[in-house]
């Protein structure tokens, strides 16, 4: 990005965006609005390659919006502030992740859970800011312009590429744990061990929770234990699930598919909670049974408001927690798609912009 | 029922069975076992008709056992009792609801949540007992024999008929309320408007919750009104429910038969929780984005355990709740299904052995 510090004319900034469900990422110019008052301008190091994206740029909600940058797991470098701009100077590590804004007025913004926006929570990308009309692009992209309140302070102990993904990744994770009370004496199954669920692993085991991981991918079973599983269970057996039923007083599913719901139910002891964090794109079906048999409860979670993941990031960096991560240059976005896709990633992608800039 | 006190050897009963999925009740000769120490045996005077007396009929939970003498809402006088029964003496009025039995050495046994036994809940009828081969037959009949610790003391102040009820009916609606810990402050809606949806308003008003009816029977409103909801909205207007989104903490939904999850779901604000005390017979299907973008809960629940059960007579007791009941004799059952399914009681139908044991 270039090395602007004024605040008076938009930023330019460049980018990569998909402009329709069937093109791959192309490189994409575009601008960052003037910096207003309460404004800080980020130049971007590095951004996590979540899921989410792929889904969004495919279409797969039928909310798209294009040309979309996508991107919600940005670390960068303040550049330059806007007049009232207290929290984050010049030359800070910070962060931003899901969500830009929020109407700060309603019953949710007001409890601090800015992802509940009665009015409307701003999206990093794939939205429009709040006058309704103006595009958001999100950290595919060598710069970001933010309100400072939406804008994360990244601790110095951090790597800040591998705490790129605790922006989307690790407040998913964390803030249903949070939510629930889990903690010791509880025992807890993730499902799906990629992108969110390796971190959330590494966040309950820190927590003195007994973990075990419930994957399709039975290869991924030693960097389970060595992240702080104690068991892990190779779902492609049919038996597997079965044989579990009763088990668990919590599951964290992480899956970004559908799975069979009642399965997963079933594996929870009675008044057990299953916690639904990954995003499938289809309806789920479920026996009312497998509710009612035991008090059984389906919920869902969705990131976590804007001081929660403050108190995360704060939490990861006193207990040293980030992701594995895989570097890849811009132009490696398309590929690392796919081999998300394919389950491939061990266990998220960043993207590097920092030797683009140079 | 004869006139017996002795407990050596079983007592002969009469009462209504189904002997498949497509027969009325008909009259149904069979025996109560000799007692045992702690049986009791209870001269039933009132049973409740539940809506799922008809489903279990119907075999729509494909788990039919014929003949089938349904009933679980059971008040009556104690008649005899075995040689160390210490907690129900004879003459004394006392009632059985939807279980008989559990193992009582499991963790939920230990709980107090015999409901959610891990070995076996007998169930008052349709199953058989801890020996695995004798069938449990229920209320719609003249006499039980059930274990002293099953079985429930009815406070002197409630009228027995229409106490019946309370059994199922009001330990259904009752749990979930204090389960959640809704009280005063909270609002809660009611969905369906039947034997349970009654009752529930009629504890939840006791309690200072302020309630809501949702129900596609707009003629019941007055009587809503009258039994302490404070709100009814008709959900035959298609927009009734859309309007309503973000409203609820609480709904709980006693409607028997499937509903569009997603609508209900969305009346709920962040965090709010909709439990199905209710009993489909279908797969529930909703988007996993009605739960997940504001953290609400999807719950099931059934029952209560013993104690619990206990709780809610002692306290509907004490504040005077009974169910609206109309008072059927025993060959008016089939009529009185009809009835119910055509969503005609008012509010729950009694069957009154009073006249036929004379």
């Amino acid at each position: 990005m270039p090395e602007e510090t004024s605040s008076s004319h938009p930023f330019p900034c460049h980018g990569y965006a998909v402009h329709s469900a069937s093109e791959p990422l192309a490189p994409f110019d575009f601008e960052r609005r003037a910096l207003g008052p309460h404004d800080v301008l980020i130049a971007i190091e590095y951004c996590g390659v979540c899921h989410s994206d792929i889904h969004q740029a495919h279409n797969d909600w039928g909310n798209a919006r294009y040309p979309m940058v996508p991107g919600h797991e940005i670390i960068g470098t303040v550049k330059a502030i806007g007049e009232l701009v207290s929290r984050h100077p010049v030359g800070s590590r910070v962060g931003v992740g899901c969500m830009v804004n929020s109407c700060r007025a309603c019953a949710n913004c007001l409890a601090r859970e800015e992802q509940f926006c009665l009015k409307h929570t701003v999206m990093t990308y794939n939205d429009v800011e709040a006058d309704m009309k103006t595009p958001t692009y999100g950290g595919y992209s060598d710069c970001i312009a933010v309100n400072e309140d939406f804008v994360l302070r990244i601790p110095e102990s951090l790597d800040p590429a591998s705490a790129a993904p605790l922006l989307c990744a690790g407040i998913t994770t964390y803030s249903p744990l949070r939510h629930w009370k889990i903690g010791p004496g509880h025992k807890l199954a993730i499902a799906g061990f990629g992108g969110l669920g390796h971190i959330g692993v590494k966040i309950a085991h820190s927590m003195g929770i007994e973990v075990t991981v419930l994957s399709t991918s039975p290869e991924k079973e030693e960097d389970a234990r060595t992240m702080g599983a104690q068991h892990f269970v190779n779902t492609n057996d049919p038996l597997a699930l079965p044989t579990l039923h009763d088990s668990f007083d919590v599951i964290v599913n992480t899956m970004p598919v559908n799975y069979s719901l009642d399965l997963y139910l079933n594996a929870l002891k009675a008044n057990g909670v299953l916690i639904s964090v990954g995003m499938p794109t289809q309806f789920f079906s479920l026996h009312p049974f497998s509710l009612q048999m035991k008090r059984r409860s389906l919920c869902g979670s969705f990131m976590g408001g804007i001081a929660e993941t403050q108190e995360m990031l704060d939490y990861c960096g006193t207990h040293n927690i980030a992701a594995s991560v895989e570097l890849i240059k811009p132009d490696e976005i398309n590929q690392a798609w796919e081999n998300v896709s394919a389950k491939k990633a061990r266990y998220r992608y960043v993207i590097d912009f920092t030797k683009d800039s140079q």
